[in-house]
């Protein structure tokens, strides 16, 4: 059986695995600290390091198995003929070879998209938005990304920036964010800045069990929010439901825009399950016209921690056959 | 030659045209007030007397004019394979079958689609638009209503919907809109928001020569700001280039989204030619990614008053070969 190897380059997490050609297996399946700070050759090291172990597990579950490629998802804006990740502020990455510096390390051809294009190509090839011809994910992590499929097509527009939903602006004078932009949704609902609301609530008085956590408040992140949120924290769960309506603002403006059958939302917040569903999928009704919303589910991603692995694999096969 | 009967129903005005199948020339072109006031069989009517008006010119100055088909476009959203209305809060339509009605009176086959569409579709046929693969419209009227152009294809979506980028929110919590939600676009940049806001800064005090206008400021309306704005009128100056700041969040939010390669601004706010588009482009580039920003051209349409009628015919061209 054919295999291609998946590389989701995260800003916070690597994730390797060796994907069948009918995507219905993966192979050695591996996750690591990015570890951006030490800088582009050590994540180029510890990717190939990675890649090495998921071929040799590969080998050993399927004698059979065959690597035909590699398929690679990064963080934006890039260029995909080219192979090269223009500029990655949650990297410091600028115009990166990440293509040719990977296949050539492991020899193989090799594929390169945008992160959050790989994760809308793995759940619309065997998950969420499986047969959709008009689909838009949100992908949740260190930012927010964004895929969109208009009449059965990956929209990469003209210089492959589409689907850079994180940086739709909700709120014209609101929060700075990385991108140099103001209001961007990514400033209010990625992990970071789900972490940051929190701490400024804390800093302002609000009563929680995160304190408990200790002095450094710090060191709340958007899971330990979650966790929080799940055992009932008053804090934790108004952190977790304003998130919710301010992803529903961006979900809202796609579906007025777009009117996709399914919105497929993905990363780590989707573990707050109906905490954040219920009033995200509210706001939504609230904002957008009637006939899009009825046309449109909003559900979680079906391959958390994989999307983007499966879906650079596919990418590669769409784009060597 | 061949001509198609283009019918462009505003909210408030209805134009209609004899439109050649080249695309070249429009014979016959009448607008009148749309009146919807007095009901949809008022403007049905009226339709059906402008066209017949429009079909004997044509076939004046065109002897060998055949009429083969009329294409209609209306605010949506809107079924375009019924030919029925869904709901029109500008005209105060519910589930209208205007394609049936107008066709079944004038004898010829019919087709709907939304007016903003049409719009788009005459851009791209012969206007600003003319050969892009990614482009997007923004037309600005009575409401704001937006034409995608994705890979080539007009983009309808799941169910008709797609391309409300007027109702996209551009303010979380802001001003409340026609459509019921918060924050949108439209409530901000339309021509009734243009003169709403002129109207609340005089209440407000501010100084301007739109005062000389008469004691009822409910007479100032969008075009009275763009004439003032032209002569100098420091108010009016001002709402210009908020509308444009404005405007210009909408435009950075699609282009980060679709990546398009040109952005047609149509609707009488191009009057106020580069008094708008400076800060537009302006706030563009301050908020969207730059390799999106560079990709694109923001540009005002070539088509005033004509780009609806003449997309009306170019839809109905698409649909009846």
């Amino acid at each position: 059986m054919d295999y291609v190897l998946g590389i989701d380059i995260g800003g916070t997490n690597l994730v390797v695995g060796a994907v069948s050609r009918d995507g219905r297996r993966i192979l050695g399946l591996h996750s690591e600290l990015t570890g951006a700070v030490h800088g582009a050759d050590h994540v180029i090291d510890r990717i190939v390091g990675m890649a090495h172990r998921t071929m040799a597990e590969a080998a050993e579950s399927d004698p059979s198995a065959t690597l035909v490629g590699a398929g690679i998802g990064s963080p934006g804006p890039l260029d995909t003929k080219k192979g090269v990740v223009i500029l990655t502020p949650n990297l410091g990455w600028t115009n990166m070879p990440v293509r040719d510096r990977i296949g050539s390390r492991l020899n193989l051809p090799a594929s390169l998209d945008n992160d959050a294009n790989c994760a809308m190509a793995g759940e619309w090839w065997i998950g969420a938005a499986q047969g959709a011809r008009h689909a838009v994910t949100f992908t949740l992590g260190t930012g927010i990304g964004g895929g969109i499929v208009v009449d059965g097509k990956l929209v990469h527009g003209a210089s492959d920036v589409a689907g850079e939903v994180g940086h739709m602006t909700i709120e014209t004078n609101g929060r700075r964010c990385g991108c140099g932009n103001d209001g961007c949704l990514e400033a209010y609902a990625s992990g970071p800045a789900i972490a940051r609301r929190t701490v400024e609530a804390l800093e302002a008085g609000a009563e929680s069990s995160l304190r408990d956590l200790g002095s450094d408040l710090h060191h709340i992140t958007a899971q330990t929010v979650y966790t929080a949120a799940a055992a009932g924290d008053p804090l934790a769960v108004e952190v977790v439901n304003d998130t919710a309506k301010y992803l529903g603002v961006g979900v809202a403006n796609l579906i007025n825009i777009l009117n996709p059958e399914v919105v497929v939302v993905c990363g780590g917040v989707t573990q707050a399950g109906e905490s954040l569903f219920t009033p995200l999928r509210r706001e939504v009704n609230r904002r957008a016209f009637r006939p899009a919303v009825q046309a449109c589910r909003i559900v979680p991603g079906q391959l958390p921690g994989t999307a983007g692995v499966v879906g650079a694999a596919k990418m590669f096969l769409e784009s060597h056959g």
